[in-house]
């Protein structure tokens, strides 16, 4: 990655949204090549505590003001999920490379968006996609790429949580912000999860269903407009099949999230730290 | 249900096949109300030695000649698949109650002929669903009728095993026998019990894959022509959805079977002896 | 429940004693219907500290001059063992519904006086036996109550601290204040569970016995004079009879608490949030 | 143990009943030191064939006959409950020491004159309590004896079967012959335990309930007329207390025997061979 | 391989002792290259009984007879270890193939010699080290040979029995004929294992210790002259270290076996058909 | 223990480094017969704010200005571990008890000299090796005193940790300072508590191994000098064996520590509260 031209050598970075964008800024300060630069957040008093905690020089109440004269070379979108598309494709027309919180946006047309405006400027996007970066998950790849474990022909994955609906009544519960519920919120993770292990195969048909029996019940939920359960089934035009589950409210004895794949003649699950292999 | 007119005032029974047809035969033993009259078999070396063991006064090669022969009440049906709709059918028209083992029949057409002979012939037409007996199983039921756990919204039920493919090279992996794999070997009965607990929504699209990676890559797997491994998710009028997943060989720890009945406030797991609910 | 007349339409609550307190006033700040307008503790440095962060308007260092001025509807007592009688008298007197902490006094008789206070001032007394209000509990009851499991003849139930002797030397091991030791600190919770789940049958004798064997031997246990343990049977007009074990301080692994209730034909076991069934 | 007059110097041994008396046949056939001669039985088919198997050279339908033949030393008695008091005092009476299965007899009585009768004789009187030779219970019988656990106060013991009755509708469930259910068939081997462990305190009164709720309402249990779910309290003379439950059949999930003990300042379980103590 | 010019075109083979001879029968039996032509033990009436189970053709007292007359492509060695180097020798003389039971010999002067046999005639020498071609370790292989866990350092193996000194008087514990006890019988997989996965790398030195607890005091020990638990550390010339520890007796609660090999960034423990690898 | 001359009757303490040290001064607050009087660091700022927190009247930057002006009886010596020696000798020059973190020095050659200075001085000298005052271990030691167990022949011994490197970069990773990784940090906790349990036997021989494979590769690491993994065998005059193993960061899914010692007939493990004993 080239940088703009920064004394220090090294990439100034400045985050949108101070939410999840905290996770950001812890991370951005354990880099020995970032230099945060700017925040932006309509919040103003939380921008100010948030710079304040982490020594950000320069904060914005408008992310568009901070791409003019922050002097960027990349920024975290962490905005609701209805902001990542006009953040983005601002931030690639400002000349900066993109980090993007998940999901990518709220509808596949707008991030199609983001990804040509990415290619016009030449830039790199990035999506937040942690979990392929967790240990376990990385030695599966290699297993599955050094062709050890046989082919994926069917994969479990899922997300499901047991009451965790997150902010009931904010911009996670309402659609036109949100874009959808759990699906996209904790879904994606574990459904790229599975693609990246899978290699990225096509995806040719897709079916399920999706359910709102919790959310609607509880205080605050006659705004929620979102599912609060989704199941379905994917499958790809190398003949596998995708089963992926995603719940903010399910009255599960506890909070599950993992990933089966399964090959002949091997099988493998991961979870967290520790991989399982069955022969 | 009414008897021809034994003796002994006792259901006058009669099994066809004696492979999975002895669990039949140990359970009339231990029923004060039955009367195991004859057995038939193709394999008469078998059938004489089961005959023997249990008792069995008459035997017979041809199933017809013990239905026109041995005045009986009612017929366990235990041949392979292929066989169930034939045996059945000659059963009801011979006057006979029939319990069929599952599956049903190799097609939905031959089973919906059971039924309407069934129907002709004013008799009882039972499909061996034992799962639905288990004591678990029985008190969900009444749970679930009464109120308590709320509607069922998504259930998912599977039976998978890690290396149980029955009689490779047999008539189970030959479709023209079998009609199937372990959907319709395994996957009939937690499917079964499913639709029993929700009270038999009417179902109104289905989509799933099924894969053969085991069977055929083992030591008389050429002519294996079913699937080991199906997974699908079943759409219903009434709003609900089930997963249904199957296997006889799958790479994992140890084999699992069982039940989760999705309900909003209240949510039930039913495997063997135990009960759980999540509340 | 009628309330006084207060302009907001919400029931004027006061807290007496801000221990256990707290989770009273934690309770009443999320509850739309409830507004807090007072509390009253000894301790007034304690008071105030904890009137100031839940934004409590008034603070009494007397509980009966709080009574007089708030112009209260119910109150939450939570006060030492000892004070709940003349709390509760006294709030029924001045026309307060009452929450009692538990156990509801330190002798059956005060506790009658109680009842009757309430019966005669016309208010509705409730103790705060927030266990039946846990999901599993209410689900178990309405399993019971529809005569699904069957009636409960034995139940065994208890709570059994590993270390948790509370404030040794403090009015917990001081029975002149607190009436007694674990069997009415943590016994009355799961007995009250039981008895509600049996549908309050009529006790007829009860056996039992009470050690000090902890408590006496710890630094600043010299004053220590309730038990540590207790253990016993209680049979029930009914036929059905309990068991009840409630402790301080024993050797075990951890702490455990639940409730298991006998029937035929079924059995269940409640604790936390998951409730097992076993047909 | 001084032998008769043997010519192999060996104890000449007799079996009465060769039900669980088979264990008692093993276990001789394996100890250097005896010598099987004998064994009686009401059923001489069942006699026949055991002495065929355990190489005995002489069978008696009538154990006063063997008595009086076989010039034993010792007798196993292994008969159904109501005859171990009879069959024990004739071999008394006949010069013979004496191993006596559980229960000792099916009154307190009986059990009185069976030891009056031993001490008349002079010869050794054992109950077969075979749990206090196990492993961990002799471990943890030195643990306490050595003083290291400290004083036992309060001790949880039981055994507690799912289905477990034994032989319905035989002599197991006819008080007549038996005594009485789970109480004294299980209940005796984790009570004497526990007071083996103690180290005999004398009783001072008890408390308790019993339940026939399951096998009368299985089939042949027309005639069953002992309990099935025993529990109880007993008080000693030391203030200890001990909690003693047995069934042959409760809806658990799976059987569980074991023994707690309580002391201050550690506390031991024991169950099979592993002994835990928490300190 | 070559084979000597059986008529059928399959691999004629020959086992040499009918204890865990039998294993080896049932796996040939299976083979569809493999035709079993003859057995030997010194046990003729065992031999018979087990070529009659078998449909051996041929049966020898005389393993040297039956190398000349039996016309042998293989033979399996499967006798008491000190006469694995002689009957190993003699085959290899005659022109055999062989597979020979864990341990190689008594003495590694005596594994040398039979090593220098299979080379001077040219024929395949196979050690039964089946534990190389579980599933689970097949897979490991391929993982560390992919270099995907990186270098093993160090690693940790071992087979430890609760109570499991085999035979005991017998030829396992007499050292004459078995050579040593656990650490040969036991140790030797595991430590196979273990050198397999990491590339067999040449040992340097070694330090350990050997215990005779638990045989010298059973029935039967008088003559035990082998250890029953051994320990001890290798070091290699490529600078990692192995833990090996087997034993036929100790006071653990249940029988453990198993390999954990350490590298950095990954680790693998293997047991069963279950892979785990930490990263 | 005779003190100086205290007027408070009390033993007069002081803590040298306040990292550990706090913990110390956690210890003497609550001891009845303690006085804190002194603290000394070398970051003042830290020296004083300890200080305030706990009390302190006094805080050196200078330990022996301390040790001259303080007037102790008694110091705790919290330094890092090549100030272990000269401090401790320094205070026992100065007339002071000694408590001294782990391990004793970096050489045991400042051991021994500690040992001379303490007894010239006639002061005591104590290690604090806290798990030898674990509820379980001591019952352990009580057991073993009182020979229930039998004599110890193999022990093995341990604390494992998944990513545990004390703070890279700094003393702990600095040979010059530490004098060792964690073999001398974690491993000496075990190895001196299966030392106390086998009656402190004399070493005759050792043998081990150690690795440095994660730490030189973490950011910081290009200086870390000290191993990260250790493992080693001991064996003493009176024939026994133990196994120690010590990691600051091993690919294992989670922390392990504790002590298996191997008896006939018996063998317990000790780890954290509970004690297991296997007969």
């Amino acid at each position: 990655m080239t940088t703009k031209g920064s004394n220090s050598g090294k990439v100034r970075v400045g985050v949108v949204g101070v939410g999840i964008g905290r996770l950001h800024l812890e991370g951005y300060q354990k880099h020995p090549d970032a230099e945060i630069v700017a925040l932006a957040d309509v919040n103003e008093e939380r921008a100010r505590q948030t710079a304040k905690e982490f020594n950000v020089p320069q904060i914005f109440a408008d992310y568009e003001k901070m791409l003019k004269e922050a002097d960027l070379d990349a920024i975290s979108v962490c905005t609701p999920n209805s902001l990542h598309a006009p953040v983005a494709i601002a931030a690639f027309q400002a000349g900066c490379h993109v980090i993007c919180e998940k999901p990518i946006a709220t509808s596949a047309k707008e991030g199609e968006k983001m990804v040509e405006a990415a290619r016009a400027a030449g830039k790199i996007f990035m999506m937040a996609f942690n979990n392929r970066f967790r240990g376990d998950t990385q030695v599966l790849k290699k297993f599955i790429d050094d062709g050890v474990l046989g082919d994926i022909y069917y994969a479990k994955t899922g997300w499901l949580r047991r009451r965790g609906i997150p902010g009931i009544g904010g911009w996670f519960t309402t659609k036109a912000m949100s874009g959808g519920g759990p699906l996209i919120d904790l879904g994606v993770h574990v459904l790229d999860l599975a693609l990246h292990l899978m290699g990225n195969p096509k995806p040719v048909s897709a079916y399920g269903s999706t359910y709102a029996e919790f959310g609607p019940k509880m205080p605050g939920g006659d705004k929620y407009d979102v599912e609060d359960l989704a199941s379905g089934l994917i499958k790809f035009q190398n003949g596998a099949t995708v089963l992926v589950e995603a719940s903010w409210a399910s009255n599960i004895a506890q909070e599950t999230a993992g990933l089966d794949v399964h090959q002949c003649p091997n099988q493998a699950r991961a979870s967290g730290a520790q991989l399982s292999v069955v022969a």
